[in-house]
């Protein structure tokens, strides 16, 4: 195992109702001015919005407002809430909404506190301070509510990348997997995905008897596996979509991952498809995931095979391992489909003549220089073959 | 999944040498004038407190220290903190050691701003504000290096008590698996079991529909289970010492304990034991979990089945899962005994003729009027027939 840290001071209030406390944590945490940042419609038809706020003035607080992310959260609404949190003395950001959201909210909190352009932190500046963060989370998927982490797209040429630190971890996160309830098919499954793409990227390691973690990730896979299903049968499913929400936060807040080199690559590779596509991110993945385990899976063949095996309950070919390691990606790619995920690029929106433009955004974006790397180091033609396999 | 909170906001630094850290980490966390507290000569001998004190001074911090605590801490040593720590003006409390030592410096970092007996917390007064504590962890077992919990046994009458708040949760936790690899195999296997038996109080719930926790406990079993006889067998393996160590704290900060109910009988039927004849706590539920299961297994024998089979590989009778379920209690007892833990009460040092007395202890201690509660109630008859099954 190698050396690490890890730091998780988010709180996490989690259960029915529990975003009318959403203005006694923001006060417990030193808010008195708060950014409501939100999304689109379903927050305030719902009348979430109306009740964290009415939650915020019963705790004495006041607030302003800024709806409009779109998934894939823009530079320009971040733009747009700073300018507003500068100008309103905002001391608190309030996410009421998913991963977008969220991310949004961290840009603002980043931006807020500094001089400069936000996006040079998402172009390798380490960020030095960011106003507190809290989140009332509306779907199980980014693991962004107990992360360090944000990803934002630039409009100007559709750059999707990332930042992260301890910063900006949510001082407060409310969980209500009730809120879940009403989200639409798609998005579930696409959240169900994310979720185990998490999993899955941590997996994927070349650091040797990590058993801890490795055994932490297959028990959280194994809950995606048996509860994915239920909720998609039934979207009305309290206990799952409690299940999936809890899990969906130890998968990205890091306790599974410790001390061991992670993957990555199926992210980056399909951040440039949602980037280009605007195709949710977990529906990106649904057609990256196999694609890329595919092409990478001789690197470890045995990790693979336990993986498999563990989690597919795939039986043990022990004179070919490889065989087990196949089966439990086409299981992967089976349960997928089964949830509802696409399961090529053209139902994405993907077309084979964007390949190039994809690879070279890929391989050269974000100060690279012609390759990715992660559990394998991809080159421009191992992503070339990578986004052809998927078609 | 029942409601809940979960705040864990202790900055861990885990891995080789990091022990040198521990003065920038005290400075980081607001410390200038450190309590650092340890148990016996081992940590002299070693050579890890005069580590730990250069890196005090390195950070330009001054410090004073008492040593002495011995395992199942005493109030005593704790009254005898309090004094220097209020004297001495110190401003934290720095803990070098094992859960014994944690649980008497969590109790210090009480004591010193409150007027009162700091037994009190220990009598079921709320804890209302503490030092901050930070740890460098020699013993993976109790999880006090992660936990908000703190066990102290009184000397007048030997009663052991504990008490709880996220206030005394540790600021930071130095754990560096080669510190643990000088520990006699005794102790180590104490501590596996110690860790072994947070995850079973943990699993044995009433609440219905907790697979995300049900499956990150067993994965964490599941390590144990893989990494214990490795460390009995080569105390040197660091990688094996790490997986235990970062399983140790992962059983006990509740991430796998949240939104259910817990049982802590077994905890309860052994404070008992170990308050009167001194042994290992580890030793002590070694001795106690199999009793206690084979007495309370019919309550929900599917839940002791799902253990058997998925954790220890038991094949499911599903004519008969009463089978199944004490395949697996009688498969924790025999791995208990193979890393070298006690079997019976007579070689914890108890007697039969002892019993009335901790029956006594036990269901009217602490304010309790006859019986202990968890996974199951128990009268003072269920105890004492728990105690002889140990016989």
């Amino acid at each position: 195992m190698e050396n690490f840290t890890f730091y998780s001071p988010t709180f996490f209030a989690f259960g029915k109702d529990t975003e009318n406390e959403a203005g006694d944590y923001v006060k417990r945490f030193g808010g008195s001015k708060v950014l409501i940042h939100y999304g689109g419609g379903s927050v305030v038809r719902s009348g979430l919005l109306d009740r964290v706020k009415a939650s915020i003035e019963k705790a004495g607080l006041s607030y302003v407002e800024l709806g409009g992310v779109k998934p894939n959260p823009r530079s320009g609404l971040v733009y747009e809430g700073i300018a507003l949190a500068k100008k309103e003395n905002v001391d608190f950001v309030l996410a009421v909404g998913g991963g977008s959201v969220i991310d949004s909210s961290k840009a603002i909190a980043m931006g807020t506190l500094y001089d400069g352009d936000f996006w040079d932190f998402y172009s390798g500046k380490p960020i030095e301070r960011a106003l507190p963060v809290g989140t009332v989370l509306t779907i199980a998927a980014a693991g962004s509510e107990g992360s360090g982490d944000s990803v934002i797209t630039k409009e100007e040429g559709m750059f999707k990348r990332g930042t992260g630190s301890d910063l900006i971890r949510p001082k407060f996160s409310i969980l209500n997997p009730a809120l879940t309830q009403t989200l639409p098919p798609y998005q579930t499954a696409a959240g169900i995905t994310d979720i185990m793409a998490h999993l899955h990227e941590r997996y994927l390691t070349n650091t040797k008897e990590v058993e801890v973690t490795d055994r932490m990730i297959e028990g959280l896979l194994l809950t995606m596996i048996h509860e994915g299903p239920r909720v998609i049968e039934d979207p009305n499913n309290y206990e799952a979509r409690a299940n999936i929400m809890w899990a969906g936060m130890m998968a990205h807040n890091n306790s599974c991952g410790v001390g061991r080199s992670q993957d990555w690559n199926s992210h980056e590779i399909e951040h440039e498809l949602s980037a280009l596509y605007d195709c949710a991110h977990g529906a990106g993945l649904a057609v990256t995931m196999p694609a890329v385990f595919r092409y990478v899976y001789q690197h470890d063949v045995m990790r693979f095979a336990k993986l498999a095996v563990r989690v597919w309950g795939c039986q043990m070919d022990y004179d070919h391992p490889e065989v087990t390691a196949l089966a439990g990606i086409r299981s992967l790619e089976i349960f997928l489909k089964d949830i509802g995920m696409p399961g090529s690029f053209a139902e994405i929106g993907g077309k084979e003549e964007d390949i190039p433009k994809l690879v070279e955004a890929l391989c050269y974006g974000n100060g690279r220089t012609g390759s990715i790397s992660g559990f394998v180091t991809l080159n421009e033609e191992d992503c070339a073959k990578i986004y052809r396999m998927m078609i």
